[in-house]
């Protein structure tokens, strides 16, 4: 340890334990990578530049820092440092920067309004919302978000409508949700700001694997923050938030047989979900 | 090592072997300090939210990062991984984010014009520009700034005209250098920003010892960024910007002889700068 980084400790003295804890920590490893790369004044100037100009990106609509913590795979870390749970529970995954509230559903319902629905592959996606045993939970609710064929979120796209893509949907007796959809397709993050410079920089494609977002919430449980990928996408082994689990991959089967009200070809992703009880305690 | 960090290292592969190097290290200690203090999700934002909030303060007179990576040390991390020298070399210390450039001046000149010239403390400042083995370097040229008795420099006060108490200052044949200014008051860093929350949070006090800055240069000799901070100062054991060096303290010496062309009372600072030689190298 350096005098300096002695001397800087030694003064972090705040009102609040766990900031005096997190603080220190931070000052700790961030001295080490200064002793490890030793950057010119030049360099450090550089990143804190780097660091103003992710500032400039950022509006209330868009939080490139997040993108930049997604990018480093920071926001997994620190998602899988607080998602331990029982063999069988469904791995959580980032949230990242698209949720916003979803208007309530029936059962079965279409989520796509959007030009998209002529375009996209028409697809039905169902499932259970269980506890880790299997138990089936009924009541629990789904808020469901994703992107159109485009890549494009309802708040990125002003030739949607609020509310597209998304729902919130409540399991039945059963445990069971359902809803219908076009396919998920993968997309570029976006690549015009300095999550984009990042990315480049360190030689990185930026799209994500095609995905749907849940957020899961029953009584009694943990809510569950998560995605389900596609099963062959391309970018499954390089997403650029870095949020695939194997769990999490599921297949997109086609269709034609006319069930779940559908005309025509269609798809069909199924996909249970097991939540951990809110007393769960990791034994290990 | 994580499979996740694994997977991230793993795939940066930038055109730039340097950029490689830095971000991959930076990845590492980041990730570290995650599996460390396991910030919850929110803590987490709260994380981003702080970098956001530091670059809505940023202005282009103003950088909230610079003031923040000051508080956390790095700057003077970043300093002293740069600038290792032979014995009796005079230490450099951070620039601070308040250089801009100064007026070239005649040996002597006053750098004070506003009317803290009439509310400080009259002083002397002189010294000379040397080798590390004592040889005086001619045509040296000191750039010069300081902030006035109320702790503000030109660019953050109206009531000051831009260049005051700055100067462009060039050493004769024997490597002397003399001005006439006010003695420098020790001062708080903004505190309206993040810089200040950050101060707050971890229980310290905004306030830096009075100091000169000192930017020199000699052909053949490495440029030298420093400070001079005056004994006896209470807050030189605990500098917001951890920029005080033993080396860089110096005393004011009251007087009132009637000499330097001073009428009446003042003080006076003397102090030499010992340069490295641009071909120095570290034996050690």
């Amino acid at each position: 340890m350096t005098p300096l980084l002695r001397q800087v400790l030694s003064q972090i003295d705040g009102p609040d334990p766990r900031v005096n804890e997190v603080v220190s920590a931070l000052v700790r490893h961030l001295h080490a990578f200064v002793e490890e790369v030793r950057p010119t004044d030049e360099e450090w100037i550089a990143g804190l530049d780097f660091l103003i100009e992710t500032g400039r990106v950022c509006t209330p609509h868009r939080n490139e820092f997040i993108l930049v913590s997604d990018m480093l795979g920071l926001t997994s870390a620190v998602d899988e440092v607080n998602n331990s749970g029982p063999e069988g529970m469904t791995p959580s995954s980032v949230e990242g920067p698209f949720h916003s509230p979803a208007p309530a559903r029936e059962p079965g319902a279409w989520i796509s309004f959007g030009p998209e629905r002529e375009r996209g592959v028409p697809t039905v996606v169902h499932g259970r919302v269980l506890d880790c045993d299997g138990t089936p939970l009924a009541g629990a609710t789904l808020d469901l978000w994703q992107a159109n064929d485009t890549g494009l979120y309802d708040s990125q796209d002003d030739t949607q409508e609020i509310g597209n893509l998304r729902g919130l949907f409540t399991t039945d007796a059963e445990g069971r949700y359902w809803f219908r959809t076009i396919r998920p397709s993968s997309y570029p993050v976006p690549t015009d700001g300095t999550g984009g410079t990042l990315l480049r920089a360190i030689g990185r494609h930026p799209m994500r694997p095609a995905h749907l977002h849940y957020r899961v919430a029953a009584a009694g449980y943990r809510p569950l923050t998560t995605h389900v990928f596609l099963a062959g996408d391309p970018f499954l082994g390089s997403d650029a938030a870095y949020a695939v689990k194997e769990e999490l991959i599921c297949e997109s089967r086609p269709r034609g047989d006319g069930e779940w009200g559908m005309d025509g070809p269609y798809e069909e992703i199924e996909f249970d979900l097991k939540l951990v009880p809110l007393d769960w305690k990791d034994e290990g």
